[in-house]
């Protein structure tokens, strides 16, 4: 890879590069970069608004993590929220702040990640920011997204008696994330050592590329179902629970036999000497979805391979519980707050 | 000021305290902070986005930001964007990264500065994103603002023959700044010395707590006037005259006489041995607006102290060009792009 300094391009140049070959796909997008702000029409839907932040060194290290990658997976990060509106996304911008070591290629290859995630998810890159930082590598996505008001499925919606669903599996992108740390680790202290990550392609896609779960937005809507809450799982169902329940002021009880956990993330953590359900429960990053449905529709959820049921709403004073396969109760506590 | 440390209140602890006491007011803001999105209804109006990040050591310097007014200029500064497109903000997102040295009530003085700001605009703060970082502090605004398809102005509008536009004065935030640097400088030399910023108010708040020109838009809309570019004054009028004679594929003509700089400013110049037109043009942060009008819109535009004519649109192949006081004429470049 060539590196071309950013100060070749100056400030305008650079936005110009990277965001010239950007071409609007939805008909909400009316002008999109290149004016002091983008301009949308969503005349007869609902617009919804969500923003995330990523920060080197703290939810992303650059030792173990391809650019592209990083680009792809800011956006599934951000869209993630939209879906667990119930909504689908239409527009991004993006706001990078970065240090005057990255290259202009270096920036190329998080814009190559990102136009990749925006055509998958069908989003137009509408604006966004580019300034630079003192040290290290921030990035700032706002999405917007749109759905009929009668769509709109919030936290708060919750019953008792409704069904607890998961997506996907759970705990496979915090076990990713332990084998990159232990061989960065590995690499620090004897750098002639190669890494030993054969074979886990599954947990390393998980927290390097993860999707966001736009197939179950779609499956929910062909199926007519409307979930009476959701959320995205980026902290840990334990913790996305909670925000469910009180939101909703319900309790829960979780059954640890249906909590989805794929057989390299069992593998993986009893080689760590880890609990296989506590690394689903707390384990963030997954971008999967958890959602509550009344019973009614508990028949329409099986003809998903996707989506499990997990447990039930319980009412609020019999808390926010686990059941283990040997029959106890355990308390699910919210934990998330990784990061101070 | 008390320090709490922010792990007293953890992530989901924090966003609460320092979003309870939100209020929406726009009739458009539906949900705001508390869900994986916010949602808005804007029938009938098009919507605006726009996103804007600041980081510290580069846009801020915390030996002389108070936090109130960096809350404050954060939100100013964002919205600034939306009316330089002839909208009206109405809501508006925050991303935070801050590293631990920062304590609650810290965040709770910017978050105090934004609030204010919100108010003052009018604009609902929707949703939002607090994560650590390494070291120092990034904000992320996006705001998003509506207006009438026809009455949006953009920046490829200008006309040969229009008038341009500047509002309020010049350069004042530029020579802000320089002062600041350099009572930073003497304090880090002599550590006893007193600062020497008395008389210097007009300067520092420009600076330090600039205004995004709301009333502009009013005025504006309320004399019928419908400029047919228009942009703000971020990085001085000479990088953002450039943006509009190439977005309209134009050239202009300024006028130095015509170019509004305070007396305050001309003097500070003076005693920094520079240019007052210089630092007019090419000083950045004045958050000024930027535009040009049909000359029919002329004689209502006079009936405002706060919009000066500075000259005209001419061909493109004519350049974009200062008449400087003494008759002579000089090409004026973009410059911007003072971080890399």
């Amino acid at each position: 890879m060539t590196h071309t300094p950013l100060s070749n391009l100056g400030e305008f140049g650079l936005i110009n590069h990277l965001t010239q070959q950007i071409k609007l796909i939805n008909s909400s997008s009316i002008v999109g970069i290149g004016d002091d702000a983008a301009v949308m029409d969503f005349s007869g839907y609902q617009t919804l608004i969500s923003t995330d932040l990523l920060v080197e060194n703290i939810h992303f290290d650059l030792v173990y993590t391809p650019l592209q990658h990083l680009g792809y997976k800011a956006v599934a990060v951000c869209v993630s929220d939209i879906y667990a509106m119930n909504a689908q996304p239409t527009q991004i911008t993006v706001a990078m702040a970065v240090s005057n070591r990255y290259s202009v290629e270096a920036l190329e290859e998080i814009y190559t990640g990102m136009k990749r995630a925006c055509a998958f998810y069908g989003v137009d890159m509408v604006g966004g920011d580019t300034t630079s930082s003192v040290r290290g590598l921030t990035l700032s996505m706002t999405a917007l997204g749109i759905a009929k008001k009668e769509q709109i499925v919030y936290r708060n919606g919750a019953k008792v008696g409704d069904l607890i669903c998961a997506t996907g599996d759970l705990g496979a992108a915090y076990l990713g994330l332990q084998l990159l740390e232990r061989e960065k680790q590995i690499f620090i202290d004897q750098p002639t050592m190669q890494p030993k990550l054969e074979g886990k392609d599954y947990l390393l896609s998980r927290i390097l590329k993860p999707e966001a779960r736009k197939d179950i937005i779609d499956f929910l809507q062909k199926n007519q179902i409307l979930p009476t809450s959701m959320i995205d799982v980026s902290d840990g169902i334990s913790s996305e629970i909670n925000h469910i329940c009180k939101a909703s002021n319900v309790g829960a009880l979780i059954e640890e036999q249906l909590v989805p956990i794929a057989q390299e993330t069992s593998l993986q953590a009893i080689e760590f000497n880890l609990d296989p359900i506590t690394c689903a429960l707390h384990g963030g990053e997954d971008y999967e979805l958890l959602f509550t449905i009344n019973p009614k529709d508990a028949d329409k959820i099986r003809f998903s391979n996707e989506i499990s049921i997990i447990g039930e709403i319980i009412p609020a004073q019999d808390g926010i519980r686990l059941q283990t396969k040997g029959g106890n109760f355990h308390n699910l506590t919210a934990q998330g707050f990784k990061h101070y």
